[in-house]
């Protein structure tokens, strides 16, 4: 960890914190290169009825064209799922750090074995703030991760 | 292969070669349930200067929000890259019609062994528009599948 992922992540998650303060999926992410910041993200399926949208990926948008992504590091609030896992090793982003993945996890070991270096945080806010609008709105949740059938927890795949 | 599929692969066709005729990369796809087409799209790297808006996560994007994609095939013209075929996983979208993978491919066994039907079509218009785009602007076409340094040839990953 350097010092920069602390000013990073708590910048995910005040992106994060919005999108929930919009009725909309708080999962926030940043992208950046030592302490500079190239774009800002977060969820947008509610806001924007976009399912590509995750915040990952938004953050990506936000960036917008870039010749390589080799000196960056992605931060998310959320464990990344198989579509934003695909996109950080197509995009070659050498290093991410999630804030939680006790909500959704599982592509931990796929981004490894890619050779991105993954940092798990278990972020205390991250994990409660995801776990509230899972369980107020378990079926845009269920929705947002393409399982048809709402399930009782909020494991991941 | 379905009648439905000639159909579909003739619009992922047409929104490519709507993308050439644009400036931008040739790739076209289109989601479609049966004979229903759902969503169209195509990559908009170039016209809106968006990086993860490739053609299936255009396409995706259009058909909007849904809350199962286990009846639906896509179509693209040319082999899905990670984030593409990540995306396909992640969505559950259990059969995919590739136009060419000559100009890019390797993701097809991933997503096999993710139990996605995948269907290679070789088909020649497919093949040569994108051979065309990829020979006069090779530094788009490498900042788009993220290759740092541009290749003499136009090979799969």
């Amino acid at each position: 960890m350097r010092a920069s992922d602390i000013v990073c992540m708590d910048e995910a998650f005040r992106l994060a914190k919005k999108s929930f303060d919009e009725g909309g999926l708080p999962i926030g992410s940043v992208l950046a290169e030592g302490t500079r910041i190239l774009g800002r993200g977060h969820n947008r399926r509610v806001q924007q009825g976009d399912p590509i949208l995750h915040g990952e990926m938004d953050c990506l948008r936000d960036a917008g064209r870039r010749a390589s992504y080799r000196e960056t590091t992605l931060y998310t609030t959320l464990s990344p799922c198989m579509m934003c896992a695909g996109t950080i090793v197509q995009f070659k982003i050498p290093r991410v750090i999630v804030g939680e993945n006790r909500n959704f996890g599982g592509n931990e070991q796929f981004l490894r074995d890619h050779g991105v270096e993954v940092i798990l945080l278990d972020d205390t806010r991250c994990r409660e703030l995801m776990r509230n609008y899972i369980e107020a709105n378990p079926s845009v949740w269920n929705e947002d991760i393409a399982e048809d059938a709402p399930r009782g927890g909020a494991g991941g795949q």
